[in-house]
């Protein structure tokens, strides 16, 4: 039986979980693909602490470069995370005609240009499925099986951290944010250092990943507009369920009127849309194709099992390119590296939707039609309004859903809001995403 | 740019929903493959019918052949359905060196062996993901991004017409399986002669296709066991709400303990299952697997684009692998052809599970205790029991969920019960699935 050697860079959590499932799961993996995937290297600076696979100890090394220069390995997993080494590690393995296999969204969406172009020079394949949306086949399904369609519109929950958050305050009435937080730290499901997560980063640096696939566009992370969910408060959370919506996290493409609409903010999703049953450290993808139509797609985006089921799915990819001769089969972005444009997003200030603003307001005669006044001067048109009694020293909060306005409008007018006298606070802004699946 | 030539049999629904879509997304398509998929020869025994596309009517024949035989065209693309003269078709152009995308179900599932054979021999590819659930990407990621699981569980909605004619008769309380079959008819989800699909063996010939990707295993549709939909009673319906389920037409595999399972019929799922918010005519495929653990897909499983969709999906895959020069990179039926195993799935008497059972009864003293002693005697576990005042001429209706039970001791039971001379019917016995996704 034909064997390929791989070697891996980074024997933490997923990469001893991608040796165990390289072994444990060797018999169906040489049944389906008529070969055998040998690990020949691992690299790690700690090679002493027990991962829970069985290993042999002399392929284990501190040094990257005994995998990196080693001419018998055709494929190397850069499992390590984070910019560099891991950076170098990929452009050297490139560089050096070996293909990369990596989970690691943060270098692709911030040195992508870099990097894919170091591998279409190279002539070498770099897959990423594990990057996004962890154990989900979605890369692979917009680069082939979807490849007929213009994606009209991508909502996707792609960070399990601030889904098992939003969730929770969901669930659980009047529990804040910080609370949450802490016990998902110990649950292990947000890092001691959360803020890639709860800021929506790690959402863009997937995002950006995407864009390339749906639109062959190459866009900077800087140039995405991104809201985090550190400001979501419980009040906000329960108005929305009395409004039939689900707060989540979500990374939104939008080849609308207004232009290509990228963006990951915090989003009011009908109860009944499909993403909204995507709960607790779940993630779920819903796609509008021109063809295909509505799709969806629920999985877990993180954690050892899974994102080893999407590198080892990868690693076979280029294997059975390797064996076939044809590494470079599909373009990795989705469109071959040259074709890949630069052209941009919308703005921000584009984006036509529907709003939830809250204002803390005096509770005082006149005080509604102060404010509905200044919105329609900004021609946002209001749907409904709730005004709930609970009094304090910030105001009332008046909650208003607004008809379709454009976000310009919308900024101008809660501005103007803002500085009325009987208002208290900062007023509070969340888009609404109406759209549901039949 | 390098131009594939491919040709069409069949010119109906999905032949010109494949030809639209090749016209107007060729932009994006030639932009993502790097190359031009030209349709250079369309078969149709009418070719003078508008199908609203436009197409140099030179390239319209009512000659198959002309297809067959013309040495440009690289792919064929078989779109008439049935088997023949479906099967001579697909098999004349392996043999003559062509590739084929199909979306037929009916023809892989009973003569896959020697299509697919042909195909082997041939050293040409064969593709197909149109053939289960339309528009959603399944078999590739069986086959590709998920190649490193063991498939512990598969249940999925195959039929969008079952599925139809089952979300209608759970929202409109007592409405019969005929009047809906009439209004699915009159909307067009259903066909004049609706059996394949309402007798669920349109769903057994997917499952037999899905086999063959998750477990290596062809098997003959007359294997498995299937149930169809046409004897749901709208008060089974109604049960199955009161105790938070729904009935929805699954095809499952099941990895248990008994064996491999594959069945298809009516199973009780519960409400907040992913797959019981799959309505209308959309199909839905849950997954559970060791390493991914927990999957979801949901799309359009037919129509005209979401099924061009797959098929275009297919005709690039293909075009990329000619021009890489690895046509027969993935093996079609997941496994290398040579290793597709003839071995068995578990008898249907062996599977392990929950039941509904209903039993109309006399509304006399003791019914009650005669049937639970005869379902004690067979080990069948009673959960709970139901008795609705419903008298009729048949009696009352009870209705049992049990524990766990051996298929092969409820059957005993209910063939004991059914003896009674206080039973006025054949007793319903309805699966049940209970489990959820987090």
């Amino acid at each position: 039986m034909k064997e390929i050697s791989i070697g891996l860079i980074g024997f933490g959590t997923i990469g001893s979980g991608v040796a165990k499932l390289l072994q444990e799961n060797r018999d169906v993996l040489e049944a389906r693909v008529g070969m055998s995937l040998r690990l020949a290297r691992v690299a790690d600076l700690d090679v002493e602490t027990d991962r829970g696979v069985k290993i042999d100890r002399s392929i284990l090394t501190t040094n990257a470069d005994d995998v990196l220069q080693d001419p018998n390995i055709l494929i190397v997993a850069e499992l390590i995370g984070g910019y560099e080494p891991a950076r170098t590690f990929v452009l050297t393995a490139l560089r050096n005609g070996k293909h990369v296999v990596t989970a690691n969204k943060a270098l692709l969406a911030e040195h992508g240009a870099e990097i894919f172009g170091a591998a279409y020079q190279a002539g070498t394949q770099i897959a990423f499925e594990g990057a996004v949306a962890g154990s989900i086949p979605i890369l692979r399904s917009l680069r082939e099986a979807l490849v007929a369609n213009r994606f009209e519109k991508v909502l996707a929950i792609l960070n399990g951290t601030c889904n098992f958050i939003l969730t929770a305050m969901d669930e659980t009435p009047g529990v804040s944010f910080d609370q949450v937080l802490g016990e998902a730290q110990n649950l292990g499901y947000a890092e001691a250092d959360p803020s890639l997560d709860i800021e929506g980063i790690d959402a863009a640096h997937k995002l950006v990943l995407m864009l390339s696939l749906t639109h062959g566009i190459r866009v900077p992370v800087s140039r995405i507009h991104v809201e985090g969910i550190t400001g979501i408060d419980p009040f906000d959370v329960q108005m929305a369920k009395e409004f039939s919506y689900k707060i989540k996290l979500l990374a939104v493409i939008n080849d609308s009127a207004q232009g290509l609409e990228a963006r990951v903010h915090p989003t009011m999703i009908p109860r009944n849309h499909p993403l909204a049953r995507v709960n607790g450290v779940f993630n779920g993808i819903y796609l509008k194709c021109d063809a295909a139509d509505e799709q969806l797609f629920l999985g877990r985006g993180a954690g050892k099992e899974p994102t080893a089921s999407a590198v080892v799915g990868d690693l076979v990819e280029i294997a059975r390119n390797i064996a076939a001769g044809c590494a470079t089969r599909v373009p990795p972005a989705g469109y071959p590296e040259d074709r890949i444009s630069a052209s941009g997003i919308t703005d921000i200030r584009n984006v036509v939707t529907n709003y939830y603003l809250r204002v803390q307001a005096a509770d005082s005669p006149g005080v509604l039609s102060k404010i509905s006044g200044v919105m329609a001067r900004h021609r946002v048109s209001i749907h409904s309004v709730i005004q709930k009694g609970r009094h304090t020293s910030a105001g009332v909060p008046v909650v208003f859903l607004t008809h379709t306005a454009r976000e310009a409008d919308v900024r101008r007018a809660i501005a103007e809001v803002a500085d009325l006298d009987v208002v208290k606070e900062p007023p509070v802004i969340i888009r609404i995403e109406d759209e549901t699946i039949t």
